[in-house]
C-alpha cells in the first residue's frame, strides 16, 4: 500500500494549509521533504506531541475550529509546562471522507487565529485518508534556557504546592457537554465549556516559573493524579487541603448544588492549569508575580517525606479520590 | 471527551517504549511533559512526519516490525533528502484493542533494531486508545549546516539528473505483498518484497550530496511524479531516458516478461531512493561518491528550459506514463 490520492484532493488540503505556514520561512511552504528551524543560541529545543481520536478525545459534531484549538493548545501547555517559548508545530491528519472543505476550512481558521495569539506557526506534517475516525497528532516545538527547564522531579519535602487559574471546571464543562448539569445554566455554563473547548495554555507563567518553581507540570490528568505524577518523579509526597483549591463560581455553585462532585473535580483532567512546587521563601515573590501576570496563584498544599497524595477537608478528614488512570506516555 | 487510560495499559505501554528512549538524556525517560534535544552550534534543526493508516498505508496483517521500521525509515528518508543528520522522533500512536502486548513488543523490537543502525532515540510522543484503525504519526528530528540543506527548488537546465540504487522494485513489491507477478519468485520476490517493506534511507548520501547537489528529494511518490515536483518547485522541465534508469535484477526479470510493466516503474512510489541534479561538470565527483558509498548513482536524464517531464524510450520514442497523483503535503 502506498499514499495514493487523488491530485484534487492535495491541492485542497494545500490550499488550507499553506497559509498557516506563511509566517516561517523555513516551512518552506510545505512543499519539500522536511522543515527547517533555527533555535536561538544558547537555548535548547523543548519538544512533545499529542494524539486525539474522534469519539474518544473529543466529540465528533464538536466545532472543528475548537478542535483544532484545543489540540494546539493542549501541547502548547505541555511546553508551558517545561518553561519553553513556543516556536512552531507539526501536524500529522487522518481524515474521513466525511471531513470536507467545510470542515478543513473551520478548523483551519481555529488553527490560524490561535498561532496569531501564541505566536507560532505550522511548519510540516502529513494529511492522509482513513477508513476510521478523525485521527490528528500534533508535535510542537518550542525552545527553552538549557538547565533552566521546568521538571517534574524537583519537588523537596517542605515546599508549597500551587497551582494557577481554577481547578475542576474543564471536568464540569465535559459533564455540561454530556447534556449534564443542569444545574448550571447561561453565563456560568457557558464558562465550563469554554474551559473544556478551549483551555489557556500558561505559557508566560511557565517562562516566569524558571528559578523559582522546583517541579512543574499542567493538570491534563485532573490535580490529584498530577501533583502524584509530581510526587512520584520526585520521591515525595504531598498534602492538598481541599478548601484552598482554587474554584471558579461555577464550580462553587455546581459544588454547592452537589456536594458528591468534589472528588470528581479534584480527578477530573483537561484543566491544563500549572501545578508547581516552590520554597515557601518564594512565596512573595509568587504573590507578585500572580499580580504582574493577573492570573491567580493558589497555595493549595505542600511537599511532605512520604510517599502519598491525599486530600484533607475543612474538618481535617482525608477525602477519598479515585485514581482515574488519566495518563501520558 | 478526554484522555482516560487504564492504569495497566499505561505501564504497558511505558515498559515497551521506556527501553527505546535510554539512549537520550532529553527523553526525560517519556515521563514528562515534553522532550529536550540539543542542536549542535552552527546546526539547523530539520523536521518531518508522516501519518500511516492501516488497510491504506500498510496491511493490517504486515509484521509490527516492519510496519515501525518502514515509518521510521520513511521518515529519515525524508531527512536524507535534505541532507540532514537525524537525531531524535516523536511518535503518536493511536492503536485499537487487537494490538495486544504481543504486537507492542515486536513493533517495539522493529523500531530499536533500526534506532541502533540509524543512530537515533525515541524521545516522546502519546499513545492512545481507537475504535478505528491503526494510526501512526511519526515525527523525525535531525540537523543540517544552516544554507547547505538540500532542497527541491535549485534545478536548472543543462543539469544531469541522477538517481540512487535501483528503481521500481517497490511497487513491484507491492504488487507482489498483494499476491501478483508470478513470474517473479525465490530470490527476486523477496528482493522486490524486501524493497517495498524496508526502504533504505539514503542519509550518508544527502549529506554528501551538500554543495554538490542543485535540488533533490526522496522517491516516494514515483521517479516521474517527484522529478516533477523537482521541476515544478525550480520552474523548469526534464527529461528522462528509460534504458539509463537503474533496474535490478527482478526489475529487469518483471519488465521482460511483462512490459507494460514500464509505466508503472516510472510512477510507482516508495523506493525512497534519491533524487538529485547537478551540473555536468560534477559528474566525475559522483562518480567518485558512488564507489566510495559503494551505491549506484546512475545519471537518468536532464533538465530543460521547458515545463514538462518526459520519458523517452530507446527509440527516442515518448514513454506516456500516468500520472498517478501519489503526493505529499
Amino acid at each position: 500500500m502506498a499514499k495514493r490520492r487523488a491530485a484534487g484532493e492535495f491541492e485542497l488540503i494545500a490550499a488550507y494549509f499553506r497559509p498557516l505556514a506563511e509566517g516561517h520561512a523555513g516551512a518552506l511552504e510545505l512543499a519539500d521533504d522536511a522543515a527547517l528551524l533555527d533555535v536561538a543560541p544558547g537555548r535548547r529545543l523543548v519538544v512533545t506531541a499529542d494524539t486525539i481520536v474522534a469519539g474518544v478525545h473529543f466529540f465528533p459534531d464538536d466545532p472543528p475550529d475548537l478542535i483544532a484549538r484545543k489540540l494546539l493548545r493542549v501541547n502548547l501547555s505541555d511546553l508551558a509546562a517545561m518553561g519553553a517559548r513556543p516556536l512552531a508545530y507539526l501536524l500529522g491528519l487522518a481524515l474521513p471522507k466525511e471531513a470536507g472543505a467545510e470542515w478543513l476550512e473551520a478548523f483551519c481558521r481555529g488553527l490560524g487565529a490561535d498561532q496569531e495569539e501564541f505566536g507560532l506557526a505550522l511548519i510540516g506534517g502529513d494529511t492522509v485518508a482513513t477508513p476510521g475516525p478523525t485521527t490528528l497528532t500534533l508535535t510542537a516545538l518550542g525552545e527553552a534556557v538549557p538547565g533552566e527547564e521546568l521538571r517534574r522531579s524537583g519537588a523537596k519535602a517542605g515546599d508549597l504546592v500551587f497551582v494557577s487559574g481554577t481547578i475542576g471546571d474543564a471536568v464540569l464543562g465535559l459533564e455540561a457537554r454530556r447534556g449534564g448539569l443542569e444545574a448550571l445554566q447561561g453565563t456560568l455554563r457557558e464558562h465550563v465549556l469554554g474551559r473544556y473547548h478551549l483551555p489557556r495554555p500558561r505559557l508566560e507563567l511557565g517562562m516566569r516559573l524558571r528559578g523559582v518553581a522546583h517541579a512543574a507540570l499542567d493538570i491534563s490528568d485532573g490535580l490529584v493524579g498530577d501533583l502524584a505524577h509530581v510526587c512520584a518523579a520526585s520521591g515525595v509526597g504531598a498534602v492538598i487541603a481541599w478548601p484552598k483549591v482554587p474554584l471558579s463560581e461555577a464550580a462553587r455553585r455546581a459544588v454547592e448544588a452537589d456536594p458528591a462532585l468534589v472528588p470528581a473535580l479534584l480527578a477530573g483532567g483537561d484543566d491544563y492549569e500549572l501545578l508547581f512546587t516552590a520554597a515557601a521563601e518564594a512565596k512573595e515573590e509568587i504573590a507578585a508575580l500572580a499580580r504582574e501576570l493577573a492570573l491567580p496563584l493558589s497555595e493549595v498544599g505542600h511537599i511532605t517525606e512520604g510517599r502519598d497524595v491525599r486530600v484533607i477537608d475543612a474538618e481535617g478528614c482525608e477525602i477519598e479520590v479515585e485514581q482515574l488512570g488519566y495518563r501520558h506516555f
